[in-house]
């Protein structure tokens, strides 16, 4: 068996050696551009080590990979657009450098070519990774218009965030789990479970990244923190804290980052004074390591011997950044 | 068998009952608008059409043929976009209506959509139909962005341009009509003709339009004629007239529609001037009676009975206005 990393050597190995049509070339050259800029490859990577964790050729698996990556891949280049985003790690995105019509072009060119990848798995299987593969894009979709209707929202529950970033970003992961569990030949049980571990690996891991945005080291990061705070975003900590504040709390939590009186710095501490008084950090801390645990609880509970699924543990721990 | 508009009233019905998610709105509610907006639903009928004529039960294929029209009119929705087009069959376009970002998730939703509705043809045939559906959706996009890359270039060859309207137009109603094939049990050569046929079709249609809209006589186009050539447009009479013209007549047909002192009329009258004397409507006239006739003729090669036929002969017919 292979682990995180000898995985992800084997799939950079398979995407350099897909060979994209050359005309027109402003379809296909951000197309390209978009998939050699790296990323960490963390669906493609999961699915492959779903699917060598049940048994299966991850050979066979390659294409589904390299479809669930290449359609993650689109949903930035749009995204980028709908954000008005001009990096995307640390180079312009393909909307900066080509504009809106070439983003949206040869974005929906590769969401495309993603299902022209998918096609490539065994026939006896592509009803239900087609299944599984729509229902997910489907789903992100969704996810992304909850985002962006939220903005618009005075109040935003914390039960239609968590659905919202379910949605947007942890159905990727557990679609991938799961394209790769048939692959590998699972159970329907199991594929349900690894749905499920991907699922709330999603969740925890999207809440981390809300509290590092405000509570994390710059120098681990690499990137100043209080970003969300300073764009006034319903992250999970504001909303949290604006469930449990009093009014008078509530209105510094809903206008400190519109006070042109404050240097960026004073609104950050002024935001994070209250979540501290209301032990958001704390409470979303929790949130995270409990979702974390049922994550790899629900690991032991696969029909599969233990021994394999350590990889996936390892997948876990390295997204999470932690050690056990 | 059916004919055309039992067919179209078949398929009409089976959108109308076709149910969408609710939620949430701003995703849903613009992809039911284009929907039932109306629109000749040509790609749909053509499949259906196909499927029945090779012995196919057309209720098996519906699914893929709102996949079709799915698919098409996702393609509207971000032209739109690309074309900063507000108006569309009358009504405002989901750009003008929601906004770009919501035309461009939306359209992402129905494009995945179309693959969902796709999905529901019998398993056995699933690879042969998404292998056809995603060439020609890949297709769809070159010639689209060939469209745009056209627009800056100074020259485009004859060639070139009817390589576009092939990709951008043709391919859309030829896949359709394999796809019907296949559903119809039709063998791989009868595919490949029907295939044809369609292409063949599609590009008279298209000659046709650009044809019309110079020549064609306002009341039974229910629009002003000229347009393209108060664009400047690249369309085929202009190209055709490039490679005939003198210097000075090309020098007439680039400027023409720059020129400030000329009222519309006199725009369009000076640029059709020079069609003329280079017998330009004839010449793409005959263009698309070889094309007709040829789409005609592949019908008489195909391995079924001539009455089979009757109602793909009745298609080309109708789409192209014309009584044989």
């Amino acid at each position: 068996m292979k682990n995180n990393n000898e995985m992800l050597a084997l799939f950079e190995n398979y995407l350099a050696q897909m060979q994209l049509p050359e005309e027109p070339q402003l379809l296909y050259q951000p197309i390209i551009y978009a998939m050699s800029a790296g990323g960490k490859r963390i669906r493609p990577t999961l699915l492959l080590l779903s699917c060598e964790a049940f048994g299966g050729d991850v050979r066979d698996a390659m294409s589904a990979a390299a479809a669930v990556e290449m359609f993650h891949n689109f949903t930035l280049l749009h995204d980028d657009i709908m954000d008005n985003a001009l990096v995307r790690r640390g180079k312009p995105s393909v909307y900066a450098e080509w504009g809106e019509n070439v983003a949206i072009l040869s974005g929906d060119a590769m969401m495309i070519y993603a299902y022209k990848l998918l096609r490539n798995v065994p026939d006896e299987k592509l009803p239900r990774i087609m299944d599984i593969f729509s229902e997910m894009a489907l789903q992100v979709c969704e996810g992304q218009q909850y985002d962006m209707d939220f903005e618009h929202l005075k109040k935003v529950a914390v039960a239609e965030y968590m659905n919202m970033i379910e949605l947007k970003t942890s159905v990727l992961l557990a679609g991938s789990a799961m394209i790769g569990a048939v692959m590998g030949g699972a159970s329907e049980e199991d594929c349900r479970k690894i749905y499920r571990y991907a699922l709330e690996l999603g969740l925890a891991f999207q809440l981390q990244d809300d509290l590092l945005d405000s509570y994390g080291a710059e120098k681990v990061l690499g990137k100043k923190i209080g970003g969300d705070i300073l764009e006034g975003k319903k992250t999970c900590l504001m909303l949290n804290a604006m469930s449990r504040a009093t009014e008078q709390d509530r209105e510094v939590l809903r206008h400190t980052h519109l006070d042109t009186s404050l240097s960026a710095e004073q609104k950050i501490a002024r935001v994070k004074e209250v979540y501290d008084r209301y032990d958001i950090p704390h409470i979303i801390n929790q949130q995270i390591t409990t979702r974390f645990e049922r994550a790899l609880t629900i690991l032991s509970t696969l029909d599969i011997p233990a021994e394999r699924t350590v990889y996936l543990k390892e997948f876990a721990q390295n997204l999470m950044g932690r050690e056990k």
